[in-house]
């Protein structure tokens, strides 16, 4: 058991924020994700530009993202592995907007990213915690002596899936598993479960 | 908010696992902590062996410990703080004796240390993940560009205080107040909750 799992938060147990935001909105520009724009730091820079040009600040971003459920069977899902296995997610959203996604799980440890705020509310700019942080945050486990089993669903999942002990796919696009047939493809929360334990 | 809190286990939130051993079988000789031998190793051994000798198996070692109830207010102290910070519990004790302890706090995050036990049931020895390590994770966390906070209540947390970007004791034993005045001393879980968030 001396293993940690390490899961991506959007797309593996919660909906997509942008998408959500971008539909609550009615803003079709905020749909844009990293399969559109690989580079996230252009991306969220892009993002921050059309919040301020529509006016929305981080409280109306915050309140689209408290109405977001866990997806279908996440939270069992989740409940039942933390019961066997330490948990920890690894995320490139803000911790500004996790705290209610968070709490609909149970306040699972997150190791994700800042925003700056300004006293106006609206968001200044972002600030990544580090350069590929989640693949870093795998290696610092395995330094721990920790075996770490990883999965998450796309492109910017798998320098964590390939740096951990093993990594595997939930729910991917097409592409990704296309791109990388290293990966197991898992598509129900009982068949990732059993990637991530072997069923002990 | 760019923070993780590393909390001891035994002491902070929940009672001393050995002393209630030796309480219910009333073997004293079960009473004897790294107070006494500091060389965590050999007291390790030391219990072992007089399990062995006294035919107590792990699974009656887990009824004990299913048994123990967090300390008066840790519950909604980590509660709290889970809502506001990340939070990792750093202990020495192992896996198969912490699963009722994690229950009983809603499963926090935990890195903890592993038992190997034989097929009879007896606990053949234990085995640590890695040296010091409560320090290595408080160093590790720091190389993904987390500040740390963490708290302790003896000699056991001392490298991890030291390693942490704050210290803080929790109900300390006064020789450790003695031996370490550099640590900020905190007696109830609310000034426990303000040394680790400054009220934030």
């Amino acid at each position: 058991m001396s293993e940690v799992i390490c899961l991506d938060l959007e797309g593996v147990l919660m909906p997509e924020v942008w998408i959500n935001v971008a539909k609550k909105t009615g803003i079709a520009e905020l749909k844009r994700t990293t399969r559109d724009e690989p580079d996230y730091d252009k991306l969220m820079r892009y993002r921050i530009g059309i919040l301020h040009r529509e006016k929305i600040r981080l409280k109306d971003i915050q309140k689209v993202i408290g109405t977001l459920k866990p997806l279908p069977g996440a939270k069992a899902f989740l409940t039942r592995l933390r019961a066997c296995r330490q948990v920890i997610i690894l995320s490139d959203t803000f911790y500004e907007f996790a705290e209610p996604m968070m709490k609909a799980l149970d306040y699972p440890t997150l190791f994700c990213n800042f925003l700056n705020v300004k006293a106006s509310g609206y968001i200044r700019s972002h600030r990544m915690r580090q350069h590929n942080g989640k693949e870093q945050s795998v290696r610092a486990l395995q330094t721990l002596k920790f075996r770490v089993r990883a999965a998450g669903d796309s492109y910017n999942d798998i320098t964590m899936l390939k740096a951990a002990n093993r990594g595997v796919l939930f729910c991917p696009p097409p592409n990704v598993v296309k791109d990388f047939p290293q990966f197991q493809v898992t598509r129900t929360y009982p068949a990732l479960f059993k990637a991530l334990t072997d069923g002990r």
